[in-house]
């Protein structure tokens, strides 16, 4: 992150020839100071014509004479032009963290410190658990925190709750920091690209339930964590980041479970992190992470 | 590896108490001067009543005031008293290793660079391929090379003349060093926990044909490779090593290639010497692995 | 860690044919059951005409048939004959560490987080800091806050509160949780062994004040982080655990940072844990580390 | 690397807004199509009024319309203008790599078998070695090896010849694959920048001879290697790559050593790859690698 305040935009479109210099020469008659280009050309998939265009920039805020909207707007002609899918965000402007939690404490508490220092530099309008047992930590953060209560029969009625909290505040991103319930499908739904999961395996392996336990079963020399968007599909969606730890036949799941909580705080952070920086770029069921 | 001729005792038995002071007992009462000792206790498996106890020790071989005969003939009661499974093996006689190869040189170069720097201190009888491609190489090196052609007709004869070769040079450990045809299973059943494959990916993901496409397709940020014991079933028997390489968005499909092949070369040596040197003891579906 | 309540003895002693069998049948003979062991045979230092082992043995304690202190008395003769430094602790009895920080609260949370779950199981009689920032999240946590300034007029007189205060406590293990100050000569001499500091650099590499700007200016490609008992002699003292991540050209020192906090703490928190494990046993400028 | 024949344009220039406009412009405007862009802003160094700016390009042959002595000629007005630092390759044409080995062959064995499937696509003119012990297996594949023995009282005749030889056959990169020799000041002199070294050792760690005997005497946990080029420093030259592998106790140094091999083959040949690429730019004592 630099210190100055900074615009980033984010964006896609088919590739062609003179993309960069068409998006670069808009900046540059700005007079725009570009602090950092990350850029990136996806080959045509199968059967397709032409490949993806990717690309990041990081714009420092002074360099530009006017005001986002007004770059918006004025940006909006090429963006139609190369048919980009295209996002602009300013750094001064703070993302909105909505936290999911369970029981488990080592995801929250490593979150809450680097909220807690600004190296994550995020408003957290409220933390939403299925149990109470963390709402004295979060309060004495001056953290709202909101226990909706998930059972077989509530299912319904709390992810709907959930979603009117995430409403209500404002929220940009939904990050599952151990939550251990599986999201409905529509809520998933409803916000694509904006929920984040930390699950404990190296995925695909693993998927569901007791993937430590799994791992412990195959004998795997190595074990995991992923982060990803949530999509309907269990386990499934656009892969943000990964990391492993090595384990070996002298470590009890019990152990695993211990090695593997800290990957999942530090995967999750990363994770997490390049989602909030706009490095993510979605590409059909994988992701683009200009780290 | 120690300079000094020694012996390598590996065994497991079911758990109890006094099995380390029974056999190590046994050892220092032979005034046994053990290089090396290590032990594992393996929790019971689900139904079971008792655990299983593994260990393996490496004695010196001029503090044992006899032959190797006269010391598995002297243990043996001991060994049958604790129901172990057991053997006992001398490191001036060395292990008989058979090579695989297909086209793909990257595991051959390898392997036979340690052999020439006695870091793999093994005979290699033969190497055998289904491919002539890499004979040149090998009999430079005073190895004989057996071109066996396996053709979807020819399976059956191949994989007979594949195991005559083995028997006839009196082969301990048959590689398949990407080998990348899939043995009969009369042949993996012939030699239970002696075949080793090294497998490009990080098992259980992404078994059977082109892991870096499927891992590609994935979207995947690390790839991996995995030394195993060959079974019957594909890519399914118990795991000795593996470790993976972090890889990006930009990284295609051949750079996977490139980058696995680092792995892929540097796991199987690595599983390979834990097999040599004894220190791999199967344990079902898994292994235990003394490094 | 195991649930049921377990003794761990450590020791070493001068190498000879016979230690295990005689330490293992004395276990075995009161019918101990061993739930890990770990054994090293180091080599003879230079002009040095034997060796030395190292032992560890986890043994249940429902398993001997009377209490510690019997234990003790029983096992001294056979230590004595043996030359042993040697230690029997006993899982029921919870370590004490007193944690010192200065302002960076990473690794403080990361050990409260762990401390909280159980993960890390002891007592935290106290907290102190010459800063007083962090005494409400301590406080938080129902443990007390000491703040002991230290200035360049003060410290003698600070490092000796220090003292007074861990004495107090009967602190077993003083941990330097990116605590940023030197400790005084006579403090590190009074608990060898005991004191442990995380460095924020891969050592030997970068000693002293800055380390991530040492590591930028040298144009590293890894940085990394260094668990280690304090001596007198600064970030000299025999190092316990270390840990590395990448970085690369883009990566500003405040990123360094910003991936050296992960590491820290990680390093920090594994070093600790085998330290209070009775993991870690010292030989001369190094350690043995039966992890 | 791409199948396509490309051409890879690499620069440096003081930073200012536009460059990258005015440089993709001039791509562009010649229907130029890049396949990869890779971008950096380096702050400015203590003292200095301005930052650098590093860029590369990898532009479609097929897609400029006429030769590179042309596109030279028409891009060196606006290099100028930028002040740049620059060059631009063409993967048609091969590199010529001359290695330099002593007796240790596993780092050659690694480039030879990568050479032989043509990952490492370039010409091996020739390799000289102080010992005779690899002419045999240089030769076999086909390319001429030199004997030159260097003694201290024939250094400076030695390097003579080696700088002989290297001009004769118009080496573009020296490598030094484990050739434990020292070069003369003055041939390190003739060549920056393009004298590549692997020193067995996590750098600045460890610098000079035997560092696997000094790492063992400190006691770390992890061992390395650097790749760097030679200065006339002592180890001391920019890093392009290094990597690490974990070590514990029971690893003796000839451990060290094996474990130090697969890491040390490993770096060099990411580096050597990085810097025929011409993805390595020097800046001053660090280097910019895109990866």
């Amino acid at each position: 992150m630099h210190r100055e305040r900074f615009y980033t935009l984010s964006a896609s479109c088919p590739d062609q020839v003179g993309i960069v210099a068409k998006v670069s020469g808009f900046i540059a008659d700005l007079n725009g100071w570009i602090l950092e280009t990350s850029l990136h050309a996806e080959p045509p998939a199968n059967g397709e014509p032409v490949g993806r265009y990717f690309m990041r920039f990081e714009i420092r805020a002074d360099s530009i004479p006017f005001h986002l909207a007004e770059f918006r707007s004025r940006f909006a002609p090429l963006a139609d032009a190369l048919q980009m899918d295209w996002k602009i965000t300013d750094s001064a402007v703070k993302k909105r963290v909505v936290i999911l939690v369970s029981k488990q404490e080592h995801c929250l508490y490593d979150l809450l410190a680097r909220w807690q220092s600004k190296e994550l530099d995020v408003e957290i309008p409220c933390v939403i658990s299925n149990h109470a047992d963390l709402r004295g930590f979060v309060e004495w953060h001056g953290i709202p925190f909101h226990h909706v209560p998930v059972t077989a029969d509530t299912k319904a009625a709390a992810y709907a709750e959930v979603r009117r909290l995430f409403e209500e505040v404002r929220g940009d991103t939904l990050v599952l920091a151990r939550y251990m319930q599986i999201l409905s499908p529509d809520l998933c739904a409803a916000y694509p690209g904006r929920i984040i999961n930390i699950h404990h395996s190296f995925l695909p392996s693993f998927v569901g339930a007791k993937p430590y336990h799994q791992a412990w079963a195959k004998g795997v020399k190595l074990i995991g964590a992923t982060c990803h968007y949530v999509t309907e599909d269990l386990d499934q969606g656009p892969i943000i980041e990964q990391d492993v730890i090595r384990i070996d036949h002298s470590d009890a799941v019990e152990d695993m479970v211990r090695y593997g909580k800290d990957i999942e705080k530090t995967v999750l952070a990363r994770g997490l992190r390049y989602h909030l920086e706009d490095r993510v770029l979605v590409h059909g069921r994988k992701t683009i992470v200009f780290r």
